[in-house]
């Protein structure tokens, strides 16, 4: 790979308090100078694999090919966890082999994997900055992932079970996999399952019921609750000029159910 | 217009903690990929379009003739309210046609605004990653703002009505308009007004008085309050090494009076 | 200096809420339109200038060499204090002259230090905006420091006090001096101090007791207490998947206590 000026996003779970992803930046910088840095997100909630993994999920093809996707969420580091490379599609990513980077290994694109050779690093805490970065950083200049460990099946590395969604003639149930910053309730529930479903819907979650599939949140007025498909291809629950989650009252794991009738 | 490094900023209520700004940093370096991007904003309340307009009113005459300023607040999305294309100055601005881009379309040196001609896309969700960063993106890449849409009358487009301020013989009647990070208290009332006043200036905000305009926090002692003119040029009432917010316990919409006494 | 494409990073305590930092990067693009710029932490504590010195010492040495750091933690700003430029090894700086640049002012490979002669502004209250941007930018873009202003010895520039630390035969007493975004507890005590103890270490904070030196996080079981040298190349307690912070309690300035015992 070789770009003009290489893109290197980053995903953590670092928070922006500390110096963490300031310093990956730097290191960064230093192996690919013409790198452009994109932050996606560094609000990963502390060691949330699962989270990180939705992140990725929900980004990376939005990015040009070649780009190289840095996450480090990575609560094993300096154990016995793996890092890999993932060449996935057009794109490329380096982070710990706990899951985080399932998106990549769950791809149709995927191409192959590569598990890092060495693990030796100055600081046993900060694998980000001292073996990660650095990989991210070559690859971004031009550096092959098979320069930085030895093939291996996507079979021999993790990847997260997929958030539960179970399919009957007439309903659905999922559960509540994120809550967002605007206190939108994602779900588990495909864009395509819900269009399965034949006859007016109702969708429940914890005893509050919502009847009807809108377009958008200004379908339904000030302060009420609407169910839409999302920008990720998701059922959602959302309220108009406010939180759902609020209302709600719910978090990530609580089930969601679709049920049409009549027709 | 055309540049070697075209910059792109970014308002919006997004927040830090999805993938949202990320992904529309993806479809802005996609349509551009030499662009330069700066967050300027992502923390402007959910909704809150009276104060993204603010952040963008003073923000935007910082950055070099030719940026693109994208700012989503949008609460509205999806729905009947246009996207529009504002050329300012020598900014150009890509928004939603509901009063966000107000400092653009107030400019004196305002030149001609757009209206958006196709609002289909495949998300009723998300404009921002869907219409409105392809055509910043394009934009920064060389297209003209014609490109994207008619060409309407400011007078058609949405502008807010400028904060309360009311000018008498001694005295100026205004409003908070914003508290800080720092916990400063941000008025209505402009550096021009407060100057107009003769004599010893006393602010007032629920039932506490501050006497006197300082130029600096540090020309009160450390733990007091002093009204200054602020990095906007307005009257801002702070509080040396701490929040004034904390001490006045007041919040945007309060009234501010400024009287003037004796000579 | 002069580089293809300068990095300049940024510290500052302006939070995330306001458009200060995004103005700053506006300015800096305006004296220096090829300028990669980079965000280290704009969440120090407002006006802590400790907290703003310990992010630069913990992170400017992973740039490469040329990068210009502004680091603006000021309030002071518009008062007496001066505003400085620091070349230091490879690196420049630029702040107010208030103890936030010691990192580079203690530095071995200090070289020069300039007091900014002129420190009219348009606002006395954003100094960041109006005069340490400016200089930032234009350093960036070739300028030497001494353009700027006249050199002064760096003992007439204020540096912070380290941390309190002292040795014993058999035990060392230092404070904490920081909980970074995931609750692991910094301290002033150096990983050379810690293995220059003989025997087994037991470390204390607030009556909590560890015992034994751990590698990194996962040594020992999820939710226990695990003290370890961190990436900064200092005594740290965390706690496996969770906050050591609030199992101790603690903040910083409270004691710690390394006690070598038997062999």
């Amino acid at each position: 790979m070789s770009n003009n000026q290489p893109i290197i996003t980053l995903i953590t779970d670092f928070g922006l308090s500390d110096e963490y992803a300031g310093v990956m930046k730097g290191v960064l910088l230093s192996h690919c100078p013409s790198a452009q840095l994109v932050d996606i997100c560094h609000m990963v909630p502390p060691h949330n694999i699962i989270h990180g993994s939705r992140i990725l999920s929900s980004s990376y093809a939005y990015f040009p090919k070649n780009t190289v996707h840095l996450v480090v969420v990575d609560p094993g580091v300096g154990g016995t966890r793996h890092i890999i490379v993932v060449e996935s599609g057009a794109h490329i990513f380096v982070g710990p082999d706990n899951g985080v980077l399932s998106p990549a290994l769950r791809s149709s694109e995927l191409k192959k994997c590569y598990r890092v050779k060495n693990k030796d690093a100055p600081c046993p805490t900060f694998h980000g900055r001292d073996i990660m970065a650095p990989i991210a950083g070559k690859l971004a200049a031009g550096a092959s992932a098979s320069d930085f460990g030895t093939e291996v099946s996507p079979q021999d590395c993790i990847a997260l079970p997929s958030p539960v969604c179970f399919l009957d003639e007439n309903s659905i149930t999922g559960e509540v996999v994120a809550v967002d910053h605007f206190g939108n309730v994602a779900t588990s529930i495909s864009a395509v399952d819900v269009y399965s479903l034949i006859g007016t819907l109702t969708i429940t979650v914890r005893n509050t019921a919502v009847t009807g599939l809108a377009k958008t949140y200004s379908d339904v007025a000030k302060g009420e609750l609407v169910a839409l498909i999302d920008s990720r291809g998701f059922l959602e629950i959302g309220l108009n000029h406010g939180s759902a989650a609020k209302v709600l009252n719910c978090k990530p794991g609580e089930k969601v159910q679709v049920t049409a009738a009549g027709r």
